[in-house]
């Protein structure tokens, strides 16, 4: 009692680090958020509030066998180092995962981000 | 022919204006996203990549009766301003409406933005 915390406590569930952002929080319309899940969530959102990001996002998304190299979708009218700093934050958010095979790192969706989002903007 | 178009043209389903977001576009898993695509959606995202915007938007989204005024969320540890700065935002981006009464001005969820948005992050 006489050890008054002044400072917000972290969420236990966030030792696992950031990209471990997947399972955080009910439906937006459920209650209102609190200022740790709003942080928590607003990342993802904040990493896909970016045209370029979005549409590299969509190319990985969307492309044949749900993993694409930089090779695959360099085709968005910025650099390779740009699209290189795009797609390192969108790994940062969670919402991608990469793997380095030979010349080329590989980027897939990570599912339960994309799930975890979804359920973010369900309304019942 | 001589009179070349040297800007991009905006889609015409825009000309309703920035608030007509809603219907814009496939899941981001269906396909790459266009430009104008991303442009549009990426809108929303960057709309609720705030914490504190999140925290609002949650806020009138789960209020009872769908609506809340200024008044009954405000407590987000920022000022009044603040918050009817993001507020603005957020009703720019095309996720919530409002409408004064009396005193206040009650903001309302846009449903088809919840609708879009989560249309967005179906994986199918």
């Amino acid at each position: 009692m006489s050890n008054t915390k002044v400072l917000p406590l972290l969420e236990p569930d966030t030792e696992s680090g950031p990209e471990s952002v997947a399972p955080c929080c009910p439906p937006l319309t459920e209650r209102p958020f609190t200022a740790e899940e709003a942080e928590l969530t607003a990342r993802m959102f904040k990493a896909l509030g970016d045209p370029v990001r979005l549409r590299l996002f969509s190319a990985v998304a969307s492309h044949a066998g749900g993993e694409a190299c930089v090779c695959d979708i360099s085709d968005v009218g910025v650099s390779q180092p740009t699209v290189s700093h795009h797609l390192k934050k969108l790994k940062e958010a969670g919402l991608l995962t990469s793997e380095r095979r030979g010349t080329w790192v590989y980027y897939s969706v990570e599912p339960s981000a994309l799930a975890s989002m979804g359920r973010l903007l369900t309304s019942e």
